[in-house]
């Protein structure tokens, strides 16, 4: 028996055919285009799903579920997909609306829980019941996984860990709050501090690895902490006493047996996470018990499909 | 058919016979007199779970289940209480020591969040899926239900809603870290800003309140502010500022049907519940969407006895 898994981002709709040892077979995709309306979105994922299963030689009673990841709110229970930033979702049934196209159900989810599902049961977190994938991006993402199903609350607008106010008063976030965790520990956040110690400090190396402050990514000041720059370690140094700070908090909430980090700035995988682990083992609450353990996500964009391909389980 | 809870406490067990419609029909108690040896404690748990069931003109197969509420780090998959501050659990299998008094089936959970469980079940959250019990006491205690299940982590030790760090570098927490929402949430936190707040103003009319320092509560401030005190006006806009953080912050993590708020603090009820919901409202995430309500919880002590006894659905 197969799944498909279907990522709908605001560039691209991927889909894959997933096996039941939870590898993806086969993959097709097609643009998005977001200023149309939802029904031919709707159609797209239905129309290149069907493909799928007909150019790799099964029939539809061979696929038992249809997943679909999509940013935004999703009652998942329902199937309904409430409100997506780019894509123009309002309340749209989008189980029902399959329904003019195939009788496999479809399932729902938010595309950064969909990934923490697909880290959950073939990634990092691969064997556990409770797991939590944080996504250090433009923002800061969470997906939240007790006894394997998504925590999403009661109106699917659950696990925006990223506003968590950790510096009551501190930074702006786009939010409107100020001091989320996201304004530390995303990628912008890390591109905002970097900039500024290198305002404060012309000396420092970290202009030779950015020339301009337009060069500035997430990656700099890892890269200028590398290269033996006192001014990057400064930056990498705060920047990962938030991180820790809010990851601690996370773990006194929810203790996960697996803590995975994705996103850009988790490229730098087991090397932030050496810098992460003395703030958290120090700040953790409970010590006399199995501790979280944080590692990198290995499933990268095909978290996604995997994790939209299990959510009929 | 009937099920028993036990709110095990620092100084009393409490037992308590529940019936099909959740309402506890008879209790029965006796001091837990921590010091001594964890056996004696659990042969008077069982005990008087028997003379109960007895008392009652019932048998042990009118009972489907024992329910066990503990403070500490409770095991709740396996029956097994790991650790208590109070009382000598030392990875205590429960379910295994009960078996030697009956073959009624044995459930544990930590105090907290069996309350949680208990409001979930037959208080403020009846009839919820989803939803939070936080506790305004001596520290900020959490209980999380989701899908009418306790979320404790893989390893027991989770719902430290109290121990998530809303203000970095902030006010020294009992647990070690600086700025927990324990620090500031607590009736111990808004004590302390009482305190601070009377000593700064020697003119205020919480002095009619609190005659001393030492006479200060949980409920000297609200009392002043009552009485038309503007010292006291600011000390409570504080507090709920504060408290409005991490509330608003839980919501955003966990989007819940009902949190509902317990503790001495919560005695103020739905005046409190007033004070909070701007602060709630102006900074939630997610504004598009059926929101969470705060409310009171409403079975005091014995959300204990009723939540340990749901244990075994």
């Amino acid at each position: 028996m197969y799944t498909i898994g279907i990522d709908l981002g605001g560039t691209n709709i991927a889909v894959g055919l997933v096996n039941e040892e939870k590898k993806i077979v086969a993959k097709k995709s097609s643009p998005t285009l977001t200023n149309r309306k939802i029904e031919e979105i709707i159609r797209d994922m239905a129309e290149l799903s069907l493909a799928l299963i007909r150019e790799n030689g099964l029939s539809e009673k061979d696929v038992s579920a249809i997943g679909i990841g999509s940013p935004g709110t999703v009652d998942g229970k329902n199937g309904v997909i409430i409100y997506s930033c780019n894509i123009p979702f309002d309340h749209t049934n989008v189980r029902e609306a399959f329904k003019a196209y195939t009788s496999i159900p479809v399932y729902c989810g938010n595309d950064a829980d969909v990934a923490a599902l697909g880290e959950a049961y073939a990634g990092a977190a691969a064997g556990c019941d409770n797991a939590i994938m944080i996504t250090l991006g433009t923002g800061v993402g969470g997906g939240v996984i007790v006894n394997k199903h998504i925590v999403a609350g009661f109106n699917g607008a659950g696990g925006e860990l990223g506003h968590m106010v950790i510096v009551r008063g501190g930074a702006q976030c786009n939010c409107g709050r100020k001091g989320c965790w996201e304004a530390y520990s995303s990628a912008t956040g890390l591109i905002r501090m970097t900039r500024e110690a290198m305002e404060k400090h012309p000396e420092s190396a970290l202009w030779k690895i950015a020339p301009t402050l337009d060069d500035v990514n997430g990656k700099t000041s890892f890269d200028g902490l590398r290269a033996g720059d006192p001014v990057a370690a400064e930056v990498v140094k705060e920047y990962v006493a938030y991180l820790a700070t809010g990851l601690t908090n996370i773990i006194n909430i929810f203790q996960p047996e697996v803590l995975c980090l994705g996103g850009g700035v988790a490229k730098e995988g087991q090397f932030l996470i050496d810098l992460l682990m003395p703030y958290i083992e120090k700040e953790r609450y409970s010590k006399d018990v199995p501790q979280t353990a944080i590692k990198p996500a290995v499933l990268g964009n095909d978290a996604g499909i995997i994790g939209a391909a299990m959510l009929g389980f």
